[in-house]
């Protein structure tokens, strides 16, 4: 496809600073080519202004004296995020329902599905109106798919599970295995049976190869619009809110309460059965052994305030120094002491009470 | 289904304080409806007690009071886990061998297999009595698989690979991959080859996307009755024990040694070719550089015992304090100096010693 | 197979200091039965000399006189490798086209390829001669995979991804998922589409469970001969030199530009938009926040360089120790205080300017 700039400006409300011209696609700075069009949205990478062979750059105004030709944007990221989706085009062009695919009789498909070859979908499952089954994915029985909702190759769904409409799981993605329910008890393993479900609200999205296991009882529930990166750990009985970001390597273990907005970095591990409130930024590789209340951003392990954790990131490479003064301060004190002993031959009445780190003022 | 209070706690031998009635299934606290029985293992959450609708709560004697319907247990949540097996339900409804399943002339399965379309034995491979091979589950050549194990949707079995009976694999773990054996020598990337094979004792549990690399030479092993959880890795000739509890996220390096009854909390990684004895528990991620005896639970990176390590935790937080002190100590010590020097004057003569840190009683 | 142990000497150039006999395979020293060869690399395993039942051990001249029957090395792990791939088997005996595999008519194969049953490749796609392609396998549209590579099964691949020449795709693996692209914008969660492509160069190898994201722009480029371990996390635009080493777990966010000959041990994190070197080494479990400069070799959350970080890894236990002394100091210099107040009666016209921490000279 092919557009001009002045037609792009005009449609996503940007100024236009330099030559008009035909554009073909979307490209980074350094890679960009002649027809292509990039964006400035993180400064670190404003050298690149100089060298980039962009025919245009979607950036803030600031930075336009930079640029040979700019599309000069209020959210050059936002608005580079709504251009970009021009520009996407589906994983397959296969569309309908595929005779090798395995759907049970008793398995109900809305209008406009495609299922892939060697797709699964159990009895008693229901795929929403518009939903894509990729290839070697497996839906079990009992589960209930929103409208429009994609699965990628090979993600799996085990019984039970209920997803919203606009949802996505990435390949790999596993939703509704048995939570890690085992006790060691009295000299046996004893297996805790995993007898709830995986609900997904609407818009969620799960990653590639993450886990989200069903619950032991009731269900694991995650909030609409909340977005898992590839190989999150979702725990038995987890409860996140909406508009949650979890970001790569994530283990929330079972239990744990999240509420909306919050964010998780990647690695971080959350402790079970505690609470998160909502809009709490979690730093990566986090460990968070108990509740964090509301509006709290931090980090570190265990988990601080975003200002403690500062200083103590800062002044833990410099524990050896703080040895060495420690050390220092040893000796010279001593050397004070003994200094004063020295001295005590001054007035000898005295020292006694002093040795003895208390004075006596009665004498 | 459904089943009589009081029909429960003979079968169980609990006491049921309150009405009998009829229930249905069993729930938690929150979501349990008037038809379903509710447990109540960890006392933070007593409180819901008061709340629940569940028509009879199992718990231990000191909290049946707060309960309206009290089933009393000596151990509730073992008590919950013998009965929720009765509520469990198997993944799929489908039994017998699927045409549309590739199995090898040369594989045998043993009496009462299920094996799902789209799976895969590979030739000479053996499959126990009562097995279930679900939908997209590749076994490889020369495997053996014991009585009564599922490998769940997409699980990979490669080549050699051998499991006992009772096994279970969740969707898409993987046995037998290559271990990681790659050395820079002299400029060219030297590739090890992985020669071994992945050995499962029985009651082996393996979670979803979880990983047990082949050994380089010889077999990489897991105990009897020892439980992964999901996105495990481990490494290749690993040796781990009987009744190990391998949480989320965990990496164990190649070659370590593990006793019986450990414990691995999540996100914990082991370095490669230590030692861990018996009955250990690591703490959630842990970093453990070096052999750890029998009976010694703690956590850290680097790992210390228990005592230890919650000793460093408490004071990481309050490391900024400490370094005020120190900076407030050196300044006050100059201070006491200085006062000296002035008091030298009384006794000039020892001053140059005193100055010089030694007190010389000689003169 | 079967050989004799001076064939084997000759052939990989070693000595052979001892009976010559046939072996039949290779095996560790605890396995190895009368008719293996073991080998001895990690010196730390030599106690096992005096145990093993192997017929000889490939090992350094140093230790030759521990054993019954030696193949002495100059460089014994990498001699092992080498013999070892004459004992390595093919993954499956099955080759050609299966009818059961999906390939869409657009698609070419190069001569020599196996795709296995159920394997799907997409419209457009080119698969290199010689490559074998497993069960379960998805290659989307318009990918480009060289020659003599292997996609084991249930590997994904999605559309526009290009694939170098004896590139490996372990179990599971995924290539050119969407990079996390998901902002909070006024309100509501704003998709960042995710146009870009995954390229490996030759001699690729991701790890079971590995996933590789998609650019957003552009592509994310692994570097040739770099190996992937299970479970890696490799985010989008990322770009990694040749010959990296990227262990178990490593998760490395977006835009990461990492040199050539980098290692990069289990679990560590790297954060986004950073620049790391060439040949630098980053430790287990490490956080790096900022740009490494080649040649660096450490690791810490905050990463350190060796030194620094093996002193404050050395020092951490000792904290509790640490703030024992400076309660202890406080303590002292305070009893040093008032014993000098006490004192001060000696000289009074001198205290209150050192009580005021101030020595004047002038009077």
């Amino acid at each position: 496809m092919s557009m001009r700039l002045s037609e792009l400006a005009s449609t996503f409300g940007l100024a236009l600073i330099g030559e008009d011209r035909e554009f073909t696609g979307l490209n980074t700075l350094e890679d960009a080519s002649e027809t292509e069009v990039s964006f400035l949205a993180n400064p670190r990478y404003r050298h690149l202004l100089g060298t980039t062979r962009a025919c245009a750059v979607i950036l803030a105004r600031e930075y336009a004296a930079g640029a040979r030709c700019a599309l000069v944007s209020g959210a050059p990221y936002h608005d580079f995020a709504r251009i970009a989706s021009l520009f996407t085009r589906r994983e397959s062009g296969f569309t309908g329902i595929s005779p090798a695919a395995v759907i049970h009789p008793e398995a109900r498909l809305g209008a406009g599905c495609t299922v892939h070859p060697h797709a699964h979908i159990g009895a008693r499952s229901s795929i929403g109106a518009g939903c894509e089954i990729f290839p070697g994915v497996y839906v079990g029985e009992d589960c209930r798919i929103g409208d429009d909702s994609v699965l990628y190759p090979n993600a799996v769904v085990l019984s039970g599970t209920e997803m919203g409409a606009r949802c996505v799981l990435r390949p790999g993605a596993v939703l509704g295995s048995d939570g890690f329910g085992f006790v060691r008890a009295g000299g046996e393993m004893l297996t805790v049976p995993q007898t709830g479900v995986v609900r997904l609200a609407d818009g969620v999205d799960v990653g590639a190869n993450s886990c989200i296991d069903r619950a032991t009882l009731g269900a694991t529930r995650i909030g609409a619009d909340s977005k898992l990166d590839n190989l999150v750990q979702i725990g038995h009985n987890v409860r996140a809110g909406e508009q949650c970001l979890i970001i790569s390597q994530v283990g929330i273990a079972g239990s744990v309460r999240i509420g909306d907005r919050v964010t998780i970095a990647g690695q971080a591990g959350i402790a079970g059965h505690i609470r998160i409130g909502d809009d709490v930024t979690v730093g990566p590789q986090s460990g968070v052994p108990s509740d964090i209340p509301s509006g709290v951003r931090g980090g570190g392990s265990p988990f601080m305030d975003g200002g403690a954790f500062m200083r103590v990131v800062s002044l833990l490479p410099r524990l050896p120094e703080l040895h060495r003064q420690v050390r220092r301060l040893e000796k010279e004190l001593a050397d004070v002491k003994r200094l004063l002993q020295d001295a005590a031959g001054l007035c000898p009445e005295r020292t006694e009470g002093a040795a003895g780190g208390k004075a006596s003022r009665s004498d």
